[in-house]
């Protein structure tokens, strides 16, 4: 299996250098391109998905499945996948687990990280394949699914990878240590140093981004010598368990029992996460989802090392604009893009009462309003290129509160929900965001997450009680996000300092082909752990320095 | 204050080069020597400290002090140390130290770590004092409190200055990311990266070693821009309050608000511990003590990040022995040095029923118990060596524990507690090891942790039976240290991977002036972190990447 480290190493130390300069840089072509990944990628890529649709997903014969086969999921752009998974129960996951995690953590820094990159160079070789899963599993449009799901994912797994290495591999295996004892012989010891895993770890899953965010943990998990449980949302299993078998198909090829990698399916009557995750054997969760059982698993698993990415309060500040209609055509596709179903999705936008400054003059709030939504409506106005941005939202009760909200009463409704035409999908669950407009006092309405494609506008006293709004909100609440525009430095300054304490990343004055949804990896930390949408980031080394430990043997020499 | 990282930057650098090469390596020297620490040094250490004897504790007017004077400390050695210290509420003590951490958050790594390294040169150059200080309250006598109170918890401080120094500057302040857009302008962005703290730490003290178990955490918040409250076992204040006074002048000659470091006093039936850590402004929490309220404080303190060092069964597995006279010498001074009140201490000492073969030949289960029992017999044969090995006991249930464990009759006595002749404290709380022959099947004894000088020689069915009742005990109770005698390398190996499991240091076949008690600095890890001994390392990268965050902004350029 060396030959896999002599394969991957210059990416490996790649990765390695780029998260400490943080600049651009990708493994994985974020092009759907047939020059990089073949002729007839996209086309295998789709006849492999139609083939699995109706049918049973296949893993090896290791894996184990006590409870027969399991899954119920369907497509946000309107038909049954009706594909089930081979499943099992936390006792025999958990067994098959900590038995093949015995050879794994036995195996070199090298070793292990050579079969990584191996796993990860056949998910991108499959990323075409896998953007179908992606786009079917969680509505997510192609070009999206691709890239989010395919190698913004990989690159996000690398990450993790290339994290754990680095501060593993700077712990010698041996140290000569001598103390000097005056007159006298000093004391010469040989001291050997072991890293040991935590053992199994269990990866929770999430409908909209089951790669994405998912990759992150269950790589450094394994790369630190850990097992990995995968746990999907019984919404959107298949393309973890194209992941996990492309995993388990490496491990074998290695010689390692390929139980290092699991699937766990449940359905959303029958769940297994809380046996899963109180299990005394299991020793690491990654969880991404929804705050309340986020919540829950930070309390509650008191065995294990839990990193949690949760939800919050993400906003935007407007104190001045230079190009209004700039400013505004990148808020519109911020809230139009997967309809409003990203971690990093703004829900407030928070605007003077009196209206803000432009280079082109003074605009009232109405006309800052205006400007973001029709931008919003042009942006969606035509079918195929709303269909592009909105894809499909993947939970109903997502789509009814986006319904309700056309319909509320608590602040004037600027923009109601847009529903593209939709030739090829006729029965996606499609809407585009809903704008409404609330007064700063209002804070029991925006101060709740409305996950999907619901914003506020919320006029404020002034730019100075927007930013505290929009900072208490993410200290309180948490927040992965945030987005301010301003002609003024000085404000920009005081936007980074209270964004800086509410542990938010900022983004200033974004205009163009680049949105504040967006997380690059090995550049934006995601996730600051310091306010509650999460206690862990993706990726830095306190996200990885706590999945192994060190044993230590010394003797005399 | 930038003069302070001028100075000391060779030795911060020298730490971060050695706790990688992890070879031996002391910046503060342990020799109680006039030579290093000045002609006058000893004499003026144990005249400040006749000075403080029954006066009040004079710390700065900004130090809070809403509850008055406190303190109740009584030397093991037999007098009252009769100092009152300035006393301040969990409320006072953490608006102090939130608002003295607003400008410390805001100095450069380079800044911090030059005031930290000149705080730990002044308590260096205090370390006569500091002795005076810990065995005093410790029980620990002088050569010991000299350097496991002195430098040898200077070390260790530092240690951790260097593994947080390391990683923060591993994080850029800037970034400049271009992504290439194919045929069009690449998107360029300025990013910055800040590093924000957790808030207030605080530090929970031990009766035992109030600096070598609390500087590290102390050190490795501040590092990190916490704020550190030190929060002192009521039976030993003195130490931590001398560390605080020095620390406190330094951050003010640098001009920095003193509140960054502040001194939490209690009694014991007035204890504020509880109120400290579950306070929600409190982030960050090191312990050190018992393994109830440890367990208690990682299962009840959501809000903050929780390290912890507790107790549990250490041990020696004896297969077999080259030379019995040099193995029973080194363990008979691991058992009786500080009367096997340290964290290190063996407990349980497992021995094949039917003896063992050493280079002279076989000794049967008896033989190796008096082997030990006379090493044990004849170090502490002449009283003022016993009385520099034993010092004296800190707590009073500790020693009725000893006295009880003598006239036991759960096993045979192999050697009951000696208690030295000692003309300089007449009324010096003094026992040596007491020694009880127990029976493998006796896990309800030697599963339970006996603090203090007693330990067990357990009879085994054979070796293997020794190292897995060892290895399971470690694992399922928690150990620091264990200690294996073998003279086959195939069971040396076993018992790496056994120990290795259980996240148990390990020292191999100890003869000579090294002990399995002892811990080196930038070399040793203490405390694995992987079972219930403690959920962390002293030190290691994951004990300091939590502590901080990283806060990021970016702009187009």
């Amino acid at each position: 299996m060396s030959e896999f480290y002599t394969k991957h190493q210059a990416t490996l130390h790649k990765a390695i250098e780029v998260k400490k300069t943080r600049e651009y840089w990708s493994a994985y072509p974020e092009m759907p391109s047939r020059k990089i990944y073949g002729e007839d990628a996209a086309k295998d890529g789709l006849a492999a998905f139609e083939a699995q649709l109706n049918n049973d997903f296949k893993l090896d014969n290791k894996h184990p499945n006590d409870l027969g086969l399991l899954g119920a999921e369907t497509s946000p752009f309107g038909f049954e996948l009706n594909i089930k998974y081979p499943a099992a129960s936390p006792t025999a996951l958990i067994a098959a687990s900590k038995e093949a995690g015995k050879s794994w953590a036995k195996l070199s820094l090298n070793q292990r990280a050579g079969i990584l990159l191996e796993i990860l160079s056949r998910i991108n070789a499959n990323s075409f394949e896998m953007a179908q899963a992606v786009m079917h599993t969680t509505g997510q449009a192609f070009a999206m699914a691709f890239q989010a799901g395919g190698p913004h994912a990989q690159d996000r797994a690398l990450e993790a990878v290339a994290y754990a290495y680095d501060i593993m591999s700077e712990i010698p295996a041996t140290a000569s240590w001598v103390k000097p004892q005056g007159k006298h012989d000093p004391i010469k010891m040989q001291k050997s140093f072991r890293l040991i895993p935590r053992g199994v770890s269990v990866v929770i899953g999430c409908s909209t981004f089951p790669t994405w965010n998912s990759y992150p943990g269950m790589f450094a998990s394994l790369m630190c010598g850990n097992t990995s449980i995968v746990k999907t949302h019984s919404g959107a299993i298949l393309p973890a368990a194209i992941s996990v078998k492309l995993a388990r198909e490496v491990l074998a090829e290695a010689g390692i029992d390929p139980n290092v990698v699991v699937l766990a399916v449940d359905t959303s009557d029958a769940p297994i996460t809380k046996g899963l995750v109180q299990h005394e054997d299991v020793k690491i969760i990654d969880y991404t989802g929804n705050s309340a059982f986020g919540t829950w698993i930070e309390n509650n698993a008191p065995q294990a090392q839990v990193y949690t990415e949760k939800a919050g309060l993400n906003s935007i500040v407007i104190e001045s604009v230079d190009n209004m209609r700039a400013a505004s055509g990148n808020i519109a596709f911020s809230l139009s893009l997967y309809s409003g179903q990203m971690c990093t999705t703004p829900q407030n936008i928070f605007i003077p009462k009196d209206g803000i400054e432009t280079s082109d003059g003074h605009m009232s709030f109405d006309d800052v309003a205006k400007a973001i939504t029709v931008s919003i409506s042009k942006l969606l106005g035509e079918p195929a290129r709303a269909n592009g941005i909105l894809g499909a939202i993947q939970n109903p009760a997502t789509y009814e509160r986006a319904m309700a909200a056309n319909d509320q009463t608590d602040g004037d409704i600027m923009l109601t929900s847009l529903k593209p035409e939709n030739q090829e999908f006729a029965d996606a669950r499609q809407a585009g965001p809903v704008i409404i407009k609330l007064d700063a006092s209002q804070k029991d309405i925006y101060e709740t997450e409305k996950f999907g494609p619901i914003s506020y506008l919320i006029a404020c006293d002034d730019a100075d009680q927007a930013l505290e709004l929009a900072a208490s909100g993410a200290k309180n609440h948490g927040a992965i996000t945030t987005a301010v525009y301003s002609m003024k430095a000085d404000f920009i300054e005081q936007a980074e300092d209270a964004f800086a304490e509410a542990g938010v990343a900022l983004s200033c004055n974004l205009v163009g082909n680049i949105f504040v949804n967006q997380s690059a990896a090995f550049s934006d930390y995601h996730v600051s752990g310091a306010n509650p949408a999460g206690n862990a980031c993706l990726a830095d080394t306190a996200y990885v320095a706590n999945r192994f430990r060190v044993a230590a043997s010394r003797k005399l020499v």
